[in-house]
């Protein structure tokens, strides 16, 4: 890139490291979603396919850089933590922000059609994204916590709202008004008593959000045992080494897969079960 | 997004505003090409249609984004110029970058298929991102002379060493080894000699890379009249406003349309020429 | 700094390199100077010695930096603007930001003295400061004309606030009274009328500001010719050389001096006058 | 500071808050002290009394800020340590260092005289301040580990040399020349067979630096009984409010007052003793 007198000017590329020591999290949002899930024609309250597409590109991320080890989706967002310790593109912000928000858009994109079929895509969507630094374990529980419990409170919210729309006959307009201050136990009630849904008994994945995990593989789960993940492709990571995992490659490596559940990550039991999640390394 | 008592871990995002009045630029940057053009067996030393997608998402950038005034691609990086007032998202550095990154990659997958349409994309191509402040015009302009200087360095040196691979029969290593300290009069002279091939005839897009410009249309055009630039498609903004143009929408619009050249920006003509887009506002 | 298993606590310095080609100014405020002059019975409205002990630390500070092109203080706060492509420690931001604050307090205890001999200094007073980035030498005028329209507003009302107190046996509380709502004209009559105080024949010092400039000095002025400024005493830069300006030193350097003066620096004239201020280099 | 039309630029002043939840550490360093040490003959290799005011100037900085939990110092340097979860100018990093690098270059000036009694200051001293932040309790331990290691290093180091220069009668290049490649041990021997010095009998001060911190007083102490640091005065915080304690003053607060020690901190005790200094909040 240099060899002309016009060189001078790489010298306004200021540098810009992350804090080291801290545990990054990199949170993707969709663009104007809400436009593109009209024109797509989205399923209300929740669209299962395109949160399965949400859930791809995710895995996509995830298997590329190894150094997140946990990912949290609801709706058309997604949540990536890189252990404390990572030190990929020297933890240079733009870089590790850019690539990620890149490759996620790219594989949305990319795999539209693997899920929506019959929905072709229209125009382009996109994203934005954050790094955020959290500097101990604690903290970082209690931003998935903060993800979660929002997914459950809008997804409480939309599926009552949608049952007084779509069920119910009510507009818009008169949805939100039938809500208004009613708190979460009055909602259940409605949609209980009015449309005979048991709220619990809705598929976890709109509960509860998305949860990829990276999972060590046993030799029994490659040759054939069920994985308990409800989506059970193994994804070994036979691409081209990574910028992210050059070193990793030099010793042998303990084979993992990219697991997604969709479970309770508030309380202790998910996270007491993943300590390395956390660890310092 | 608020509403828990976790909420408070929103207080680790940090703003990140950019410096006003100056000029950003936003370069993005192919990851791995290298790679993909080996996979998706794009032609030596230039593949034009690669060129034409890069140009295309670029133009969806700029269509989307009314701040950028100037964009300048070759190979498979482009750069993208706000004007200096730029005040999209009050300058806060991650939410542009990420948006812009994004829209660009979508837009490549996307299109992918319109330029390339017997070579099926295999994997997910992902870019990088960055955007460096200038503070003044001279050296806005000194940073676009740097990629079109670095635009020819590379292609001049591209065109000899695949001519000298694929015409004159040498092995990559060969080729290097040819061209080991060369000077330009040196690598006409080969291509001339060897291969009756004149540098200068070959197609502007090479040697000169992409510049995409907001121009003012007139109702002549509109009607019909023939544009001079190469890709005449006009673009007018149909879609619903961005978050970039609500303010530009209050007062009667001059329309304009992104039109894409390959000719000299070093030089004084075209900076005079287009004076708007080193103006303060 | 070396040596040691703990060394590595150094990656957590990050680098803070300010913005090249724009302008520095750095600020300075004292902190809580309301009560430091209570408790030092600093005279009303404006204490002129108090004022000269500020000019004198801001005067050292231009001779130890060489990159400060103009200064200008009005009550407990100090502007120093550097010149455009001023390069000391590498522009690394706390490192500048730190060494002329902690020069500047340095010398207003050291020199207190002798500009408030009969009034021992009581405590430790302190200083805060920033540095801002302008990118242009219009706001950078836009800036000294914001401080110098500062000092006048705060100047008048400060006038005849006190005299309404001191002279007219109001209280503070009255006096504030009075003045709620008046515009300049109608401070201007009150300081006439009730006074007999012309305000623009007050001190060009109170109502102006302090500007230090650096001069260049030619050999007349240096036999003895007298100086223009009110405060003529020349100081040439005698001391070892600071790291700002050890280049400098390599050339045949022009011998120039800090002048003080009392003017306007909002109109054209003084700029006029004084071109390499704003100068690119 | 508003008023004007040129109040604009305030919008170029950008936020630069510090990350929460980590612990700031803000060392401040002697500038040029080499020569101040020489043009004030300073002795070698300790001066006990520029040390004192070293001690004195940090206790000043800590009794105005009382989010500092522990000092240290040694030669013409001191590191403060802020509790995790301080918010003192909601931490904005500009003020927080140009503040207490300031206040601390005000008392080292203000106090020079109380220990340097026979040697006039014959110019303005001057600090620089740089903010690390560091993410969790072990990396703290592990800087002020490297300081207190830096510490007895240099210490031994300058001792043995100024030992054969002042008592050996070597020229100091000689005594650079004795000192090259020598490992600790055979310093310490150099120093016990050519000189009778048992470097672990010299002051603690001079080999373990200066260790502040607040300290819980009992009413027992405040009537009278003898404290067990080395410097005995008690500092009750008598002085008005700063900024940094107003909160502090709503609830019933306990005494503390400011303590000296020089005693080694790299070890567990002093940590286990002082479990507050690393505490959440």
């Amino acid at each position: 890139m240099a060899g002309s007198k016009f060189a001078y000017v790489r010298n306004f590329e200021l540098p810009d490291p992350l804090l080291p020591g801290t545990f990054m999290v990199l949170r993707i949002d969709g663009h104007a979603f809400h436009r593109l899930s009209e024109e797509h024609n989205f399923m209300k309250p929740n669209d299962e396919r395109a949160l399965q597409l949400m859930d791809h590109a995710a895995r996509d991320v995830m298997n590329e850089f190894k150094d997140i080890v946990l990912a949290f989706g609801e709706s058309d967002e997604y949540s990536f933590l890189f252990r404390r310790s990572a030190s990929l593109y020297n933890r240079r912000e733009a870089k590790i922000l850019t690539t990620v928000t890149s490759l996620f858009t790219s594989s949305y994109v990319f795999n539209w059609s693997k899920y929506l079929s019959d929905t072709p895509l229209k125009y382009c969507p996109s994203f934005d994204g954050r790094i955020v630094l959290y500097p101990s374990p604690s903290v970082v529980r209690d931003y998935f916590s903060w993800r979660q419990a929002d997914t459950h409170i809008n997804n409480l919210y939309n599926t009552v709202f949608w049952a007084l729309v779509l069920q119910g006959g009510q507009t818009t307009t008169e949805a939100h008004a039938t809500l208004r201050g009613t708190v979460s136990s009055q909602k259940h009630e409605i949609l209980f008593s009015r449309f005979g849904i048991n709220y619990n008994e809705l598929p976890a994945r709109f509960r509860k959000g998305s949860v990829l995990v990276r999972e060590e593989v046993s030799d029994a789960v490659e040759t054939g045992d069920a994985p308990q993940a409800d989506q059970a492709i193994s994804t070994p990571t036979g691409e081209p080494a990574s910028v992210s995992d050059k070193k990793a490659q030099k010793k042998p490596r303990v084979r993992t897969t990219v697991e997604l559940y969709h479970f309770d990550i508030i309380g202790d039991e998910f996270w007491d079960g993943h300590s390395n999640i956390l660890a310092d390394s």
